[in-house]
């Protein structure tokens, strides 16, 4: 096992009704003014902002909407409402959406008190020295923000989808009530599930040195989050489905299956970003066509891993029947599976390899993932 | 799944060589002097000593030195060490030892600040608003008390082994090297395997409320921990072995497998707390022979739940053939089973049931545990 040092200092405090505790966790940490991050005005139909706006209003904190953040969130948005909340002098930034508004608000908090372009801070011209004390009310289960201090914004004039990571960027308080999240779509829910499959598998099977004891919870969290899939698409208000659903999620993407593990690499997220950055398809059906075809490329590198996986989590044989069965899961559940469904065609490939590359040299694994390899990856996605 | 609130804010500094900088660890939080507590001198000997010295000395640290902790560690010594570190004027607790040393540094950082007798923090007669920081380098991994706020000390006047609990005894920086755990005894690393292992099914079988996620982390963490140590067994020099089998420890008593279940009660350690204080036996030795003797008792109220734990550790089809590999199993690797092995025998009965009475009183679980059942359980395991 790898040497790590682990510290994830952020509170989840979950469960029912959770989001009315927003303004004393708030009060609890001295803040008075906040930016209120949202994504559309549904949260203003179905009770949540005025919920929120209850809580914050009861323990004298004022805030300051910052509405109409999209999914894939753009840098050009986090640009404005740097502005905004400089202008406003908040003193925090609260998330109410998903990880994109959550991933925006981190890096917004990053940005305020750099001074300089919040993009130098996603392409190493730049170091966040401090952020903004975030916070957040989550509802979608799926990136595991709310527990790391990373975030991934896109730059929709150069078409990167890049990522920060800073200890500062950790929420101050997470709220997670599964209740919020019984109306997600059952497309989202399924994308969402190919999300936390997708931050499992990249360790699992990419790093040189794996613990027996993280290929357990790795299989433990994506045997949860399948069967809770599973549960919900039965039953969209199955409370207990949702919240397991949704600890999984978290659990997935805080460090604890990663600390100790060694050369890993995220080559699934990394060619997924292309795709959204260039198609803007939502990130969790993206991952589902990666991934297949991406498994059907790298197996032989790692078969013995590939062939725990197919045999503990499908009951398969080989690794190829591993693979498969999966890929059969996600057309069970309706995640798409290959390019075509999400609108990409033969003829979006030179673009789409040309931004993988990029994002290859990003990440670091540009010797691995050459242009024939990517090539072949995104030809059999097709 | 019940509503929680996870917060642990301790930083785990694992791997090799972490020790050299604990001294870097206290600088960076302000430290200027500690009590340095530990317990044999075993680790003057062996170089240890050395090694922290050096570090502390580097930063400018000085440090009292507070040796002599033992196992089942007293409340008499904790008194003296809070004297002792109240009239050096230390600012920070440091431990160097195994669990019973970091809990009694936990008591003493409690204990300092708090205006009157520490045992009070014990029973219910002072609540704990403040502690020095605490800080740790771990040579023995079992308990988990190196990410978690609670400590267990025995009061050796009244026979009573009772705990804290506070979040101010979260330590601020747990140093976990394996390496320094290679020369654990073959006895001692067997208890601590099923100290572990007793951690993980406490919940696990005693809760009303249990996630399927959650069963299965436990049943990774137990996997990770019985074949760590049958490798162990066979090569104490495994580091990776070693490392498994410490951060599997570390997540079984962090919060990580309680938070979200519910109506859980903690029955094994209950009635070892009897078997430590009046006996001195060791702990995880204590809870080998428990275990198996509540688990006869006990399975019928919870069958489904000791079906799985069969099926899925031991491939066993029923409950009791699940329970009975288990006894195999802490047979085969050499930690006992049953009260004689202890040197407790029928004629120890009476008094240890009434001790488990007064625990069970403490535990808030005497309405279960009643006379005749503690009776029936302790007969079981003679």
């Amino acid at each position: 096992m790898d040497s790590f040092t682990f510290f994830n200092p952020t509170k989840v405090d979950f469960g029912k009704d959770k989001e009315k505790l927003i303004g004393q966790h708030l009060a609890e940490h001295g803040v008075r003014k906040v930016l209120l991050c949202f994504g559309s005005e549904r949260i203003k139909r179905d009770g949540l902002f005025g919920a929120v706006a209850d809580s914050l209003a009861s323990h004298g904190i004022q805030w300051v909407e910052c509405g109409g953040i999209v999914s894939n969130p753009l840098i050009s948005k986090v640009r404005d409402a740097i502005t905004q909340a400089r202008a406003a002098k908040v003193d925090a930034i609260l998330s109410v959406g998903g990880g994109s508004v959550l991933d925006s608000a981190k890096a917004i908090a990053a940005g305020v008190p750099y001074n300089g372009d919040v993009w130098d801070l996603f392409i190493g011209m730049g170091t966040i020295e401090a952020a903004l004390p975030i916070f957040d009310i989550l509802t979608l289960a799926a990136t595991g923000s709310e527990m790391n201090c990373g975030a991934v914004v896109t730059n929709e004039a150069t078409k990167e989808k890049f990522a920060i990571q800073s200890p500062h960027c950790y929420p101050k308080v997470s709220i997670v009530n599964p209740e919020l999240m019984r109306t997600v779509t059952r497309d989202y829910l399924v994308y969402s599930a190919a999300d936390v499959i997708a931050h499992c598998i990249e360790g699992y099977f990419t790093a040189s040195g794996q613990p027996r004891f993280h290929s357990r919870m790795v299989e433990a969290i994506v045997a949860t989050v399948m069967e809770a899939t599973e549960t919900l698409l039965a039953d969209p208000a199955d409370y207990d489905a949702r919240a397991e659903f949704a600890w999984a999620s978290t659990q997935a993407l805080n460090g604890l299956i990663y600390e100790g593990t060694s050369g890993f690499s995220y080559p699934n997220h990394m060619i997924e970003h292309s795709l959204s950055a260039l198609f803007n398809v939502p990130h969790g059906a993206g991952l589902s066509v990666v991934m297949p075809a991406w498994m059907k490329w790298y197996h032989g590198r790692n078969p013995s891993q590939f062939k725990r996986f197919a045999q503990t989590l499908f009951g398969a044989a080989t690794a190829e029947e591993g693979i498969a069965a999966l890929e059969a899961w996600f057309t069970k559940v309706g995640t798409p599976t290959h390019l075509s469904q999400l609108g990409i065609t033969e003829a979006d490939l030179p673009a789409t390899i040309e931004n993988v590359l990029g994002n290859a040299a990003y990440f670091g694994v540009a010797d691995i993932y050459t242009r024939d390899v990517v090539a072949t990856i995104l030809t059999s996605a097709l």
